[in-house]
């Protein structure tokens, strides 16, 4: 394991630049998996990362060695860093001080859209990806579709947010969403209030695409018009509407419920 | 309407101090209700508040001149502020320069947990509060108990999050959630994954208290040892467990969904 212990260090200059700019982890192709969780699950789900950067103070912690050793035994780099040094690069409060450097995944695009996915148009906030993602891999959806302007997948906020999700699924980013849903061999279905169809009236026992939006706007009319289906989820008449998030796990598991049912 | 445009103006200061410090609105017993949105929804479910703010760009803006219509007919003070001022107040980005301060709702416990309930056990993101706030409010539930430790609900964050939902809630904050569960006269449930019962099998068709809690290590076991009933949200094996907002989301729309094939 290589030892860093001067801020000038030509890697150490790197690695800080790619923990805070998104524009650097661009560039590189490169991203920042912050904490045990998500590097104990890339390496469960997906392989070895580029580097291992950790914290000398947690170098003996038992997990911290475990990830170090799987890392070494597959050929990953592997260096330690001052804590106050490891500190200027995690996000992570009061965390245990391993993280991954990994290249941001980048997959070839399907001809066309005819799994069970969910869309996303021009979606803003980290968290609410996030949430999306871990809410989708757990009911079992494997293809997400983000259209260019929607958060970066692969930042470490939604990353954080995701705990594992990304390396669960299949994320296309960058996406030309009109072109995705033209040639969509299965429904496209997005919520709306304006609806009468309630999710739970809605046959959810087949593979669709899920269409989600920007947080205030919602999906683009002309995109929104490219659905098959509109459906609602019946809500008490004071509230505007539900978080986009909220909004999502609650479709997701109510194809999950619906699916359980036909088999039983 | 009174004019500051001096940034050492006595009552800025304070509206500064409110903006910035949770211990400050604690303090003062205030909050502050940020953007057209929430002041509408304030205005539409609560009251007038005791001052309304507003940025000199924005006084002719039609919602902005009705909000500041209502306030006057209903005696609360109004300012109006330079744009550069307004802006040090404000955490919404591009938004149209309207806020309220407005006295922290506080509310008399009721002497028993009898109706249908949200009790959050040491939740700490003040989105995932907002978020099953707004999830609460639309799926009928009225009644949310927070633990002391909790994200404060009324801090600016969480109320942006909520996005009106506050107003339609009863919210309790800083509850012994022992006494609480203790004298409960409803059936208290927990979301686990050590259990075989899936949401979708138990008999949500009555009131519950849905417990949820710490992002990280959920609701503390001795809470969780007071739960009549836990229950699992079906997931696929490789993913650790959802979003505690996506959780809740589902639970309380599954409780909605029983409801309504009830009535059928």
């Amino acid at each position: 394991m290589k030892q860093i212990t001067s801020r000038d260090n030509a890697l150490y200059k790197e690695l800080k630049q790619l923990a805070a700019s998104a524009s650097a982890r661009k560039k590189a192709g490169k991203t920042i998996l912050d904490g045990v969780h998500l590097c104990q699950a890339f390496l469960q789900h997906r392989a070895a990362p580029e580097i291992c950067v950790v914290s000398d103070h947690c170098i003996e912690h038992a997990e911290v060695a475990e990830i170090l050793a799987r890392c070494e035994k597959q050929g990953a780099q592997s260096i330690s860093l001052p804590e106050n040094l490891y500190q200027a690069l995690s996000q992570v409060e009061n965390g245990i001080g391993v993280l991954f450097v990994i290249a941001t995944p980048q997959l070839e695009m399907p001809l066309t859209l005819s799994v069970n996915a969910v869309v996303l148009d021009n979606l803003q906030d980290p968290g609410n990806l996030g949430s999306i993602l871990r809410s989708a891999a757990g009911a079992g959806i494997t293809q997400v579709y983000c259209s260019v302007g929607s958060a970066s997948a692969w930042s470490p906020k939604v990353l954080r947010a995701g705990m594992g999700a990304h390396f669960l699924l299949e994320i296309f980013e960058g996406v030309n969403l009109h072109a995705l849903l033209s040639d969509a061999t299965i429904p496209i279905l997005a919520t709306s209030s304006h609806t009468k169809t309630t999710i739970y009236q809605s046959d959810l026992n087949r593979p669709v695409a899920w269409l989600f939006g920007h947080e205030g706007q919602g999906v683009d009319p002309e995109l929104m018009a490219m659905a098959n289906e509109t459906v609602t989820i019946p809500q008490t008449a004071e509230i505007e509407s539900l978080n986009v998030a909220a909004s999502a796990a609650i479709c997701f598991f109510e194809q999950v419920r619906q699916q359980i049912v036909a088999k039983e």
